[in-house]
């Protein structure tokens, strides 16, 4: 079909990378490190960020749009924030390019057109937001306050990969205030709740709820909340974070408030986001040998249909039935996409639309007319059967939510396979090398011990679960006592 | 009430950034030049970007991304463009800072993190585009190519202004690649067109639509069509512009198809785009001196219930009579907002939400419920009526319907009144300063003209309307003969 990809078994990093160019969901560009998202790909993430957007406004929350610039004073009021981003940042030290005189044709940057203060393309918006907060916040009755934003933002990253660490991605950043501690500790804890939901309700993909060890927690932030997804390969990925900033930033950016008593106190924040690394998630966790498979709720289109045909009286017969079929599912609100283009084989198409990972096919030809019915193809399992035109979008719909279900319940088996516990230090050694997958350890608690594990096994501490079980053990390196198992897993 | 406003004819410009700030719809920003979308201004610009963007996909196009940044050589490729340009960006020169040595606790940009070629932050991505599109069209059926990207763009203005001017902006620029020169021009004039619709259905704002002189086109462009609209200063505003860009970035960027004799040649190609500066537009056409005037079918909240009452016992009785009005007026579509904070006062809250441009005001007290009625007020004119609680919705869906058509009317008859034509030199100026708006005159045609009435009296060419009606006369300033007279103005 001209379109195979490599396999999983033959070579994991290059099958995802296959997959993503192939289906059209993104492609390289001329600037080193960052990616074009195709039209196919920016669909699926105008549906992913439609759905996010609603949850966001149900739970109380408003979009706002800050500057893409942060000088670099506000970048070092916020010391800790600095010192983890700052590193690895665009910056804007001009303002101004001019013809070249040396080389006519081409440009160069002005030399006079110096900025008096270098501008800090976003790597995250916390430093531009609390300084714009100081102004919007004095009392109480300010608070709390409940802003998103959807925003491009740059981490200038050395190893880049599509999706998954991209200099310039897009994502969501929500930055709130409140008034107490408990608030915005259930603010963070509420929107964890939010991404969990997320990604397995509508990606289909099971996460884990946790918190981060001090080591792996956000700059700024006194906690760090995740969800850790796994992928095909053992790998885990960090799919989403919220973060209980204490008072941090709010004594960085000197923003008070006066409570109802007419106190003066700095203060509580939280911030959360997921980004377009969501997609590479998605892609990772369903998708098999023969392309993407997507989760039907998320799917830019769910249901295609091809025809199939000898003669032009033939197809002006099938065009007429597949008129009404189109218009039935799409009352039925089903996003379908009928394919008529003559220029390719339905051979081609059918391997086409598997490889975009489109849920289920339907497959129209003169003699289903005559019998009054179509075949239907899932994407996700291959099977084929015969419908009846009547009632077809009702088993149409019911299909897909057996589809968004049945993947589901694939990565979640997948998933319970794949959380191993370790008692000693060769065990999880041979267990991260021969099956992978989230390691559950004891661990004596200390930076130090999580720092050697890591450059010792290349494992990190993914999270210590919500609601964990409290067990007494001793630490898989250290031998020192500990309370709890963690998740440790090689990750993306 | 604390929040009072210059008036128009005091101060327009102070008017104009009042209104702005005391509204909520932006704030000024750390970053200079650029500007913080609030809540209220961000939740308009969603109204409108989703209005628009449903006309894109009706008419074809689909969504994609593309980097932020576009390295300084691919701007050189198209010399016109970076002509045009190049002088006022921002630049990226260093991917890195580092803590200072000499200044604890501060940071500098790490001169070993100086990039091999700089970045420009996109002023608008053809560039970047037409080099990405070189890899994805070999064939007349890769064509034609319909692409719109939302996104922020950065022009660094020496002078800004809220919404009309601002160094970072956002917006939504459309790139197509077409295999004929007249359907590259029929898709640069149907985006006027929907562009028009767009400013007069949903802004309420009439607008010519035109043609750019020769001067005036976008750098690149072979025609430049655009939307002039009319403020109330009498001063006109560019809405929103679509080029036809024949083949010249695809010469630039060699982006060659095959037609269906296999034939190559270069791909025609248009670009339009409209910003945030609509914005800054939309208040200028209907606001009044208490503040913004928003028409209906993009207004944030269309209405808002105030409670007068006194004492705990109305209050009870109130809220629960609202609950059943709010949940009839959302079942029929509207978005209505209960605002029943008992920190302010019904006049504050009155005052506010004028402010705010509210198209309809409910008030609600203790007597109405004895009666079954409500009062109800419109901003835009700020009558006030008695309205039966039966069948409250069908009558707010009426009255918010005849609000957009005021608004509109109110608009198009402050146009039409300033439309005026101009024989003489001396007329075109006393006309110019004593009254303003659009005038109609005939000019020689020639860029050297254009440039001198420009350093003149400070109009310009707003452009030369579709479908102009054909007159001889003479050149204003020259005296040198013109088949159609064109419309002037001073601009924002």
């Amino acid at each position: 079909m001209g379109k195979e990809i490599t396999s999983r078994e033959q070579d994991y990093s290059q099958w995802y990378n296959d997959i993503i160019l192939k289906s059209g969901l993104a492609d390289y560009s001329a600037v080193r490190g960052c990616m074009v998202i195709k039209p196919y790909g920016y669909a699926l993430w105008e549906n992913m960020r439609d759905v996010l957007d609603k949850m966001f406004k149900e739970t109380g929350h408003v979009n706002a749009y800050f500057p893409l610039f942060v000088p670099k004073s506000l970048f070092e009021a916020e010391e800790k924030n600095a010192e983890g981003f700052a590193k690895e940042c665009a910056v804007v030290t001009h303002y101004r390019l001019k013809s070249d005189p040396e080389r006519p044709g081409k440009l160069m940057v002005d030399p006079e057109a110096k900025l008096e203060e270098e501008l800090v393309v976003r790597p995250t918006s916390e430093a531009i937001i609390w300084n714009t907060y100081k102004g919007w916040i004095q009392s109480y009755r300010d608070l709390p306050l409940l802003i998103n934003q959807w925003a491009n933002v740059v981490r200038w990253e050395m190893r880049t990969r599509l999706f998954l660490r991209t200099a310039e991605f897009l994502w969501q950043e929500g930055h709130t205030a409140h008034a107490t501690k408990d608030e915005a500790l259930a603010e963070a804890e509420q929107m964890l709740r939010v991404y969990a939901s997320f990604a397995e309700d509508w990606m289909a993909m099971p996460v884990v709820k946790g918190i981060k060890s001090p080591n792996e927690r956000f700059a700024g932030a006194e906690e760090t909340y995740c969800i850790e997804a796994l992928m095909q390969d053992g790998k885990a990925l960090q799919a989403g974070t919220s973060h209980f900033l204490g008072q941090n930033f709010a004594k960085a950016f000197d923003v008070k408030f006066s409570d109802k008593q007419n106190k003066l106190d700095y203060v509580w924040a939280t911030s959360w986001g997921v980004s377009t690394r969501l997609i590479g998630a998605l892609v990772m966790a369903h998708s098999d040998d023969d392309g993407l498979v997507l989760p039907p709720k998320l799917a830019p289109i769910q249901v295609v249909i091809v025809p199939i045909f000898k003669g032009e009286e033939q197809k002006a017969l099938i065009d007429e039935k597949v008129k009404g079929i189109v218009k039935s599912l799409k009352a039925a609100g089903i996003k379908v996409k009928y394919d008529d283009n003559e220029n390719s084989r339905p051979g081609w198409k059918f391997a086409e639309y598997e490889m975009k990972g489109v849920p289920v096919r339907i497959a129209i030809g003169a003699r289903d007319l005559e019998n009054n019915v179509v075949e239907v193809a899932r994407r996700d399992t291959k099977e084929k059967s015969s419908y009846s035109l009547d009632g077809l979008p009702e088993a149409v719909i019911a299909l897909l939510d057996e589809i968004q279900q049945n993947i589901y319940a694939k990565a979640n088996a997948y998933r319970a396979e794949h959380i191993t516990p370790a008692d000693t230090w060769e065990e999880f050694n041979e267990l991260l090398d021969k099956k992978a997958g989230f390691i559950a350890a004891h661990w004596d608690g200390t930076g130090e011990t999580e720092e050697k594990i890591k450059e010792l096994s290349k494992a990190t501490i993914r999270c210590i679960p919500i609601n964990n079980q409290l067990e007494e053990g001793k630490c898989i390196l250290t031998g020192n006592p500990s309370t709890q198992r963690v998740l440790f897993a090689r990750a993306y």
